[in-house]
């Protein structure tokens, strides 16, 4: 207990942030009144403005707050013809870090997995069909994670975008990661990047 | 850059928080927007209150929201005639959590640093007097930190404790930490601890 109920109340709702515990919760409580009062008051402005205002876009289905996302309104990413497939606008925000893709994504927001209630209609396979069979996409990346739930996702995608004539359908190397060890890579992952070996020269 | 320039800058505000770097907060801010909206809006609502209306108390200079804090308005801490000086709002929060002190408390807000310009006034010091003067402390336990400033600190208010002619005037043991090691512990913590040994039997 503190001296203020409302300073409680804050501790306990900060907990709701991922792996913030009570102690972090009332770290950051105290930092954030003792120390940075404006800029506390101006993240929960924000956090009510984008907790009422980001929905999903109409197009990829990424977060978005104006009629179209940043990047579905880029004209330079919808001349490229390429989309990308991802579950999440999280996978989106990493694969945008990386700086390698520069054209459209489509956001599921999930995958497969009928025993949750997930299925085709959750995840807007009709949006991306129609996109798909629009005939603007020539090369289609499905960069679902490499998971048992979506490689059968990406399994379906691929069936989509083959009888909508989709010219080039390909999806991320798998493989061990930059900076990780052969002897810690688990033997699926050895296994697939074995047999996606490439020539050194 | 995500698709929401609200969601940039929520990413970007969710770093005030210590510890909260970018990685971090992009993972909360894709949590709180895609699973815990109303949980991120009722959040954000507490800490715009909590940095609008915590001030504070006018006797202990503890976090407060009311006319008094909760720990200065309980009669029983006041009946104890134990005041407690702590360096800052979040010592008050470790000390009430341990459970086993029940009076009253004194914030200083810091510790002597001439340097950085804090002094009497800032520490809230004439206030401490006046309480110290009125004859309703029977025990003042100064538990500042176990540091330069916090012993220099601690001096000076036992001198004023003095002065005001309290009784009893403590400070909280230190030594080798529970669960700690001998071989890990600091040498002028040993020293310390060997000058302060207590009889088993």
């Amino acid at each position: 207990m503190s001296g203020s109920q409302l300073l409680d109340r804050l501790i306990k709702a900060l907990q709701v942030q991922p792996s913030i515990g009570p102690r972090s919760a009332c770290r950051i409580a105290y930092h954030l009144i003792g120390r940075k009062r404006a800029e506390a008051a101006a993240l929960g402005k924000l956090l009510q403005e984008a907790a009422e205002n980001i929905r999903e876009c109409p197009v990829c289905r990424n977060f978005c707050d104006q009629e179209l996302c940043a990047l579905c309104a880029d004209p330079k990413r919808a001349a490229s013809g390429q989309l990308c497939v991802a579950e999440s606008p999280s996978d989106v925000e990493a694969l945008e870090r990386s700086g390698e893709y520069k054209g459209r994504y489509f956001v599921l927001h999930g995958h497969l997995s009928p025993m949750d209630g997930i299925g085709l209609e959750e995840l807007g396979i009709d949006r991306l069909s129609a996109i798909l069979s629009s005939g603007s996409v020539k090369e289609l990346i499905i960069a679902t994670n490499p998971t048992v739930e979506g490689d059968a996702t990406a399994s379906l995608i691929c069936s989509l975008a083959e009888e909508a004539g989709t010219e080039k359908i390909t999806r991320p190397s798998r493989g061990v990661p930059l900076g990780g060890s052969i002897e810690s890579t688990d033997q699926r992952t050895l296994i697939s990047s074995f047999r996606n070996r490439s020539a050194l020269r």
